[in-house]
């Protein structure tokens, strides 16, 4: 056999294979470090329940792992390259505390079971964040809806102008789209809420665990009854959650999409709060969008996420190494969405509209359906009133595009009769 | 400007332009064929409660309608080419048969609308179909986790014989996912379970249609209260649907690489019924898992489809035509997913395995966690514990994997209790 | 065992298992047909010459093959389900005319040789026809980039007017692009023409087949040697010949957005020929681009086409059945693709500008860049140059947009110097 | 309007704001640092050559360049939270020591411009080195396929035994695999090898820019001639990159299946290095196979990764924020993709058959294709052939596997000569 580069190199070989399993690993188990601590202190606790811990181990467990929790809040514990990861940061503190009883605690539970918990967690929390940042947008655009009213605003098809709508209909549009995506993370959200804690290597031990208390300890509805669903379930709750997420996010690049056009010169119907737009020193009346444009492609990072986690998924059942490779999708399409997210409520409440540009870019041709639908609603055959408001568009109101917009209060065009409806369901959420 | 190739062709290239347009619809839209009829007539029904169609006409209306319906179930009635899509077909249809009238029951709606309310119905259906199989699927695999019991099998990680599972705890593993997975199929049908008609071509109309009758009389329960947002969930909504179905057909990609494992000479673990394997002319023997194979690479339609849905939505708010496209991808991952779904409960069901062969790849190793355990629930240091596994794997029923299993009756280990807990989750859904 | 429902179904269980082992093969394989006969003319030519088969028996299979190749041509030879595949159908013909020596050209290769060879003869002639069809559009482009010249054209950034472009800027990056476009489409043509033919089932056979012989008939540039790799190859060839299509697709998915805000009435810079819009029966002024938004969707086809194939490629060396479904998705995307990159060259040549609208867009602020630099050229320290032509943005050549262009034409401007070195470029593509 | 939330934290939005736009910059910037520093040089250089640059000031640039090369080099310049990115640091460093001078570096360029250029320049090399890595993996095989040779390997299809192949032929696929990826990623960096310094903010400058010499002085084979085509190709050579990048990777998930279960008990055909397994404290005997699972996985980072810069891709042409979106996946990809492919040529030339379990799983009826084909080329009619083989598997040399392998040195087989197509093929790469 050849004598080849590496060869040379002895250890150096050893260092790069330990680089590239340990990966980001401590990075992103920061992000799961508290709910590894609470899901450590639940099994503690079931073990105590069933006589493998005593109770002064287990008050000296308790009492570590609530020291370590206050530390980490507080900023004095680093999870940092000393550990090859967040569990065996915990491991090596209980270790260093408590000797053999620090690592009494991990009786019954693997590595993966750990994982599994602090991700389930953290995915809960993440789809509770989402789902009340969903309901905020939402109640904001119902509020501009409400305060906007029936500002004419022009309706497109085909990014052509077709028909008279109005910023209500506009700012109802976005309510319902994150009323809806609130009740997807918040359907979601129960869909994963269940338990893995005690399915240890994904095949039960001969223990038996005390699962109702750590479901009910660590707030889950359910338990993963199945030891080998645990491990099948890694990988898949995370897509389904990204799945709620990217609703949030698709929605938010169409509504950038409308931002971006309106602010442009040639539409110019907006104005946008000058901290979200960024200035040109050359050009002092250009404000470029760029937070505008940095919104919408943030579905982009969810999109990318999901399909890096949907390509592992191709395996037998069982724990592979593979599923390691979920866990830095997740925790950036999230941190990612959002931090997104939570900039619209503010970026919607301050946007400005300008009511002279809109009110100029309703042409009367955009009446002509208004004039045809009145003309076959009065009998005229229906053929001869589209013929004739070809024609002559204008309906019995004339080009006044606020008598348009009144004649089309009627369900389904914002009117404030359907914001209730709108109001009372994400009052309900 | 240069004379180019096609100039010469003249009304060739209108013709290619027109195919273009057009694309698959006509065959698409048998899909959606009957939807569209049902719809048509909630809102000519509807118009006829606003007084925009007089009895007469209703009536002949609603003739027409069901005559078509019917010869459409029968078969009489064919979609093809003659049309340039469902919605034509109808319509000229209704204006062969009764002539402006037929017209009239387009008053107040838009083609978008007729698009929009059909899919939803198909939508609806798709998820109650795939409702209905992931429960059948859970429940095949539940009977046999009852059926095989504690039969061992080797409980692998990273594909390495691990600890001693069961056939009953495979079982029950797939039984939670199909359960889990039909929950979602039932969740996901109620989020999309919102009526669009009435929207228009995104902007209401000027007519006070009945929405609460087309909401009732298609059975739909909600409205789409916001014209603008009925255009906004198309895409969004076809993405959820195809999220629900994806898990399924995830789940049955794992399920799949099972199958294929153990069905190879090297696992040995099952046998295949005959009917789900082709054979080899040349090599009796050789029973090859095409079959299988296909469920297997069933997710990657469905992965594809919301892909190309999903690059279609980066778009303003409003009606464009690229939207069409999020037809064929829906269908063709529905048709299919449900296709191969509907194939697995007998295959599971009749599947066989092959005890000789699972218990002979039990090995003593493979107890050596659960001696562990037992000394370290014993009081011995919990380091020493794993130090006498390791030179004496076995625990105190010796390699009796039967034995193992038994020791094993813990929650999360497939054992009677918790299929309870599954099968009360599943009568539940 | 449960009594279930599809028990009593008995043989239609079949039916359904056979109907989705064969899903659409016959219809993808009528796109493949023709290649499959010409591959298996040089296979059966392959065998003559080590003297498997005979001069007569060779003549005879040469004798049908041609006949079916023109009956096929001709429209007189039907593919559809009375075969099982492509594959099939070759088979029965020859058999029915020519009995054993029919079956005998099956000697030495497979079934999967035959789709491989047949596969890769379409992805080579795909790719060529991708080839023409960028270096068309690429043409079209630099022509109106030398007919429109230096008509003036905002240049935007964040959709923000930021300096003046030109009508012929604007046309030689789409030239540029599609130059680039087709070098990739060669590049890759050669990077898959490699002849699979063969391989037998990925394990060679006990023969010495002539594979000089068919790599040569068959117009390949090299064999692949390996015969392993032959069947690692599928899917992989695909996945990069589509890559390739992809690239044009999303240049056309980024023209296709500039047409579509062009043709807006609030940018108003273009006039679509007639042919490539829908008119509004209503809004006789109202002319919807749905070509340009269909053409705009089409890379979606092709993205998902890609996630579909590469979803597959999850698996073990050696070949699976899994790979079949790779077939369809390839067909899909390069039909589509290749479809509506055949409307581009004529719309684009066709496309009227609205100079005065382009004048009109063109705004004091946007001298202010070309202002700064004549500062900073002209020894003004940088920092006062910048402040000063905020002030007062007008260049020594005022708000001339004739003259701004003319002082601009400089590399990377789009003047004739560079319209030569692209058109050299294309002509030595 | 409802007061809100965040609007108590006043200053706070803006920082929010803030942190959303720079993004990780910072740290991606780290990957691209080096090559803005080389491209700052050569367009001084530039602006020299035509007179906007006196000597002194040219001479007092290349002076700070260089030294703050050399510092970043050494690691004593650090990029941190310091600078909004990494033009900003170079901006600041520049008038820090040099004043207006160090400002007058960007005349004519725009950030935009920087950014390209510095990414274009890590695309050559980042692509160089794909090209490197592919051929010593290439190397590696097919050293073993000549060291190995015909040692018996049972040939799979369908996962199931089917004839016999050999170390020697799985080897050289790999080899053909990586010589074709070689290939691609040589394609792919000449493709990519364009200059795009000097198309400012993508409309040119009033100025007469040096590009020849930029173009040269950065070793490019060519510019990009429209400046609107610079932006355009933003994203467009980056998903090129990933594509080449991709299918090194695919191929590494495929090797890296075969290396899983080859290590499995089951099969058990090799024994990897010990470096390259992780053990377990409880099973001594196990050996868990984590790398060669990451490696499986690395494919997916790519995957995501592009379809995250492809989802971004649907814009006008010309510059908008989202193009940042494309850095992240970009550099996330080629580092993990690039370090993952650095260790598997170690990884293969250390990894050891077992020759025993190899031999044993060859099985008798593996050699009735050999039989089969063995009658027919000797006159047998083909049907009888087949059936006679069926009975009696048995080829004239018996169930001798080294025999067979013998008998099947045939073009495709991996004999020694197809051996010596491959290496020549490498050798010119």
């Amino acid at each position: 056999m050849s004598t080849l580069l590496w060869q040379k190199e002895g250890v150096r070989v050893d260092e790069r294979i330990q680089r590239f399993l340990a990966g980001n690993d401590i990075g992103d188990d920061r992000a799961l470090f508290a709910y590894d601590l609470r899901a450590s202190l639940a099994h503690a606790e079931g073990l105590a329940n069933i006589g493998i811990l005593r109770a002064d181990e287990m008050a000296a467990l308790r009492k570590e792992l609530d020291a370590l929790a206050q530390e980490w809040a507080a900023g004095s514990f680093v999870l940092d390259d000393r550990y090859e990861d967040g569990h065996s940061a915990i491991e090596a503190r209980l270790v260093e505390r408590l000797g053999d009883t620090g690592r009494r605690i991990h009786t019954g539970r693997s590595r993966n079971d750990q994982v599994l918990v602090a991700t389930r967690l953290y995915l809960r929390d993440a789809l509770a964040t989402l789902h009340s940042q969903c309901k905020l947008i939402a109640a904001v655009a119902l509020g501009r809806a409400d305060a906007d009213g029936a500002l004419p605003l022009p309706g497109y098809t085909h990014l052509q102008r077709a028909v008279v709508s109005s910023a209500a209909m506009w700012w109802a549009a976005w309510a319902e789209a994150y009323i809806d995506d609130a009740q997807l993370a918040a359907d979601t959200g129960r869909w994963v809420d269940a338990n893995p804690l005690g399915s240890a290597a994904g095949y039960g031990v001969n223990l038996a665990l005390d699962r109702a208390h750590t479901t009910q300890a660590l707030g889950f509805s359910r338990q993963q009854v199945a030891a080998t669903y645990a491990q099948l379930s890694r990988g898949k709750f995370e897509l389904q959650a990204l799945s709620a997420l990217s609703q949030a996010l698709l929605d938010l690049r169409r509504l950038a999409w409308d931002l971006s056009l309106y602010a442009s010169a040639e539409f110019g119907f907006i104005a946008l709060p000058a901290e979200y737009t960024t200035g040109s020193s050359l050009m002092p009346n250009k404000r470029n969008p760029d937070l505008v444009e940095l919104l919408r492609a943030s579905h982009a990072v969810v999109a990318g996420a999901r399909v890096e986690i949907e390509q592992l998924l191709s395996l037998p059942s069982g724990y592979h190494r593979d599923l390691q490779f979920s866990k830095a999708p997740l925790l950036r399409a999230f941190s990612h969405g959002l931090d997104a997210l939570a900039l619209v409520p503010d970026l919607l409440e301050r946007m400005q509209w300008r009511p002279e540009a809109m009110r100029a870019a309703v042409e009367p041709g955009m009446f002509a359906t208004d004039r045809a639908i009145e003309l076959a609603a009065g009998g005229v055959p229906f053929r001869d009133a589209y013929v004739l408001a070809a024609k002559d568009p204008l309906p019995s109101h004339g080009v006044d595009a606020d008598a348009s917009l009144a004649v089309r209060v009627s369900p389904g065009s914002g009117s404030n009769l359907e914001l209730g409806v709108l109001r009372a369901r994400l009052d309900g959420l």
